[in-house]
């Protein structure tokens, strides 16, 4: 199984939408689905990644690997986080190498989650 | 398996760490493991969560079910933090209702990450 790209597609980034137009998350989720997608990496759409604060978000998970949480997203990252999310998949235990991953990753994390093993956690 | 809280014990919750103290998040471990823990639930330190900006942080994960981070937590919240993490452990999708979270899991979610299998990601 490889890893999956979840996308808010319901976040507002901190602004309300104007009728008829859609929310920022959303754009962020179509814009991103228009480009190849990395391999190893399917890119899902969901309502709400409780980071309304710091919106747009997604998420990076895999089974056995850290998951990570990114925020403040715009139309402008969409090459960084499929580029991330590519190196991301590649890995065993979710994390990249610092100086390797795109400069969105590294700062602007608003959370990251360890595998579900003890062993795998321990980092 | 049951329900993992996860809890970063290099949070300094925004401030300088005095030189021979203990980082906030170390001592919200150890106050968290001081109390009895809920059915279902393993407390597990873990080095940076990278939630640095709204820590302390702690999160809350098991199999099949959505993730959960907190943040800004304190001391004062101990008693919440593990009512919630009880609560989750009894779900099989990680959604406990609303009304029946703690304020705390209410006001201060900083992301939550969707279960593995798109099937259950579809709230």
């Amino acid at each position: 199984m490889g890893a999956i790209l979840y996308v808010c597609t319901t976040c507002k980034a901190g602004e309300p939408v104007p009728e008829g137009d859609l929310p920022p998350g959303n754009k962020l989720h179509a814009a991103l689905l228009a480009q190849p997608a990395p391999d190893g990496v399917r890119i899902v759409g969901v309502e709400c990644l409780s980071a309304c604060n710091t919106g747009c978000a997604v998420s990076l998970t895999k089974p056995g690997a850290w998951s990570y949480v990114y925020g403040r997203l715009t139309l402008d990252d969409v090459p960084a986080i499929l580029e991330g999310a590519g190196k991301y998949a590649a890995t065993t235990d979710g994390i990249v190498p610092w100086r390797e991953r795109p400069t969105v990753f590294r700062k602007q994390s608003i959370a990251r989650i360890p595998p579900l093993t003890l062993e795998e956690a321990a980092e």
